[in-house]
């Protein structure tokens, strides 16, 4: 045993790949894209942490949990009002293994307008599986 | 040198002092507030990475760097539209040594009126400083 293969394992341990990291979330929220495009609520939320801790946050306030969460989407999104979704200038901070700040804006258009606003979110990887545990969008 | 050594300093290098965190992050905003209070902006926007890669969002797009977003700052808040300034339901989430996010309500209260909204923020420690480096405020 050699004492310089100890900061060699310690170097090791704190590697990230961030780019493999970026392009999961990505794919991530490409599928959110289509879900909600195809009028499938519960297909945009699935990489929404399925938790009563998860968060979202608004102008009006706090929403926690899944289901809470899952309620205030389908209460204020109607399949005829659900436009056709879009995410752009997107911005990652990677910030360990097994965390990720995440924000850009998201654009919703309809036939006649469009609506348009930022996001922030944090994403977590629980169990090999990337998931959202806080969203503020505005 | 024993094997057990090894997980032990694993373990070791992975152990974050989180209410250390939180202390540390809850005296550095209560001095924002301070500053606020005293109309005092450069005093608030002393904890905001003073980085071209400050990142400050809101509904209408984001605002980059450090300059900008104390240009923005003074420009939307002379003395006498500042209020008084108090930050509540505040939500610590540490993601590792290095990395915080934080959420909560802010409020400015005027002679005659209430204004408030949501803010979520990532810090980060840079030589021993926390540091907000994201700010999305609603």
């Amino acid at each position: 045993m050699k004492f310089w293969f100890f900061p060699f394992l310690l170097v090791l341990s704190s590697c990230i790949d961030e780019s493999d990291i970026q392009l999961n979330i990505e794919k991530t929220m490409n599928r959110q894209v289509s879900e909600w495009n195809n009028r499938n609520i519960n297909g945009f939320m699935e990489p929404y942490w399925h938790s009563d801790s998860l968060r979202f946050m608004g102008k009006s306030g706090v929403t926690k949990g899944w289901q809470a969460t899952l309620s205030r989407y389908q209460k204020n999104y109607k399949p005829d009002k659900m436009g056709n979704l879009n995410f752009s200038d997107i911005h990652f901070d990677i910030l360990s293994a097994e965390a990720a700040w995440v924000d850009g804006q998201w654009r919703l258009s309809y036939p006649d307008t469009t609506i348009s606003g930022r996001f922030s979110l944090l994403w977590k990887k629980f169990n090999g599986k990337w998931q959202i545990v806080a969203d503020h969008s505005s």
